[in-house]
């Protein structure tokens, strides 16, 4: 798998992701502050022109948390996500999903200041978002309780990146137990190195 | 299954959903004009208060699009997502999170108006979100072509929403035609039918 990303980018996400696999990928550079996503050549595997995106053999993809949910089940020995007929996996969708629904749009919202009523949002409010995360935290180590999954790594590094790298929203003690939690991985740790 | 649900909500999504598996699901009215979304018993089951949320079994679980991804997941006999080793199993991940994490977030600030950096906003920008699906729709009929998948049913349902239901977005032709298409399924009718 070839994997495109940019330093000081959300691509962060998708590094990590692939650093837990522990499968061999190859790093495309696209750095996004000399306009590498861009590129004629890059919006032709990603019109939207973010990193990250993925390329596996002849398929190519966008959006972080697709790539994170098709990976670990392309990688099933990874152990990053419930079977199918986990009942689990109910869960894991739900958290994946409100990484990319919920957490986003309320990260952007918590920093920008931006009101939206919250029967208009689909995400409803930032409050509300962050204390349903809260609540979910509390009992841990992750949010399906013993097992890390692919829903922590999407989670994780939206709270990371807004709570640590950007101080975009404030925090709180059980966001900063689960933070420290997967800082303590050693492959958050390798891909927070490649991102610095 | 259970599915909770609303009239005039975004629940749409998961009625239309369900609809398509051709398969037996209890629907329990949650009235979110009458607060029935505030309950205790129901933020048991949903804290955000929001509907949709699914029960089955012992599993409670909610977000529309993780909603649609497991349900489709748990009826594969309904054939409406690609297998798990099926190579465009990467491209139905990736519309399915576009539809939470850029449609959803774009038609937001197309109605309301907000300006923010689009290198800020995870989803980018929202002239970009539409110009991307307006393009994946050209060949059409649907987003993998000739096979309709839980990734229509969640961006279809969005379109509809916006364009159709509230007037929220332009419309342009690939989405007139996509959203014909949409329309013309027993499935969506019978759902459009509950919400109305």
């Amino acid at each position: 798998m070839k994997l495109y990303w940019s330093p000081r980018s959300r691509s962060f996400t998708t590094l990590w992701l692939m650093e837990e696999t522990g499968q061999p990928y190859e790093r495309v550079l696209t750095d996004i502050s000399t306009g590498a996503n861009k590129t004629p050549d890059y919006l032709a595997i990603n019109p939207m022109g973010k990193v990250p995106a993925l390329v596996d053999g002849d398929v190519t993809m966008a959006e972080a948390a697709a790539i994170c949910a098709y990976v670990v089940d392309r990688y099933p020995q990874a152990r990053l996500a419930p079977a199918l007929d986990d009942p689990r996996r109910a869960k894991y969708l739900q958290w994946l999903f409100f990484a990319t629904g919920c957490i986003e749009p309320a990260i952007l919202q918590a920093y920008l200041k931006f009101e939206i009523p919250t029967s208009t949002a689909a995400w409803g409010s930032t409050t509300q978002t962050f204390d349903v995360l809260d609540r979910a935290l509390e009992t841990g180590p992750w949010l399906l309780g013993d097992d890390f999954t692919a829903a922590d790594v999407a989670v994780g590094a939206g709270m990371n990146y807004a709570i640590r790298m950007f101080n975009m929203v404030p925090t709180r003690p059980n966001f900063d137990r689960y933070l420290d939690a997967c800082a303590a991985r050693p492959a958050f740790q390798t891909a927070a190195k490649l991102v610095a």
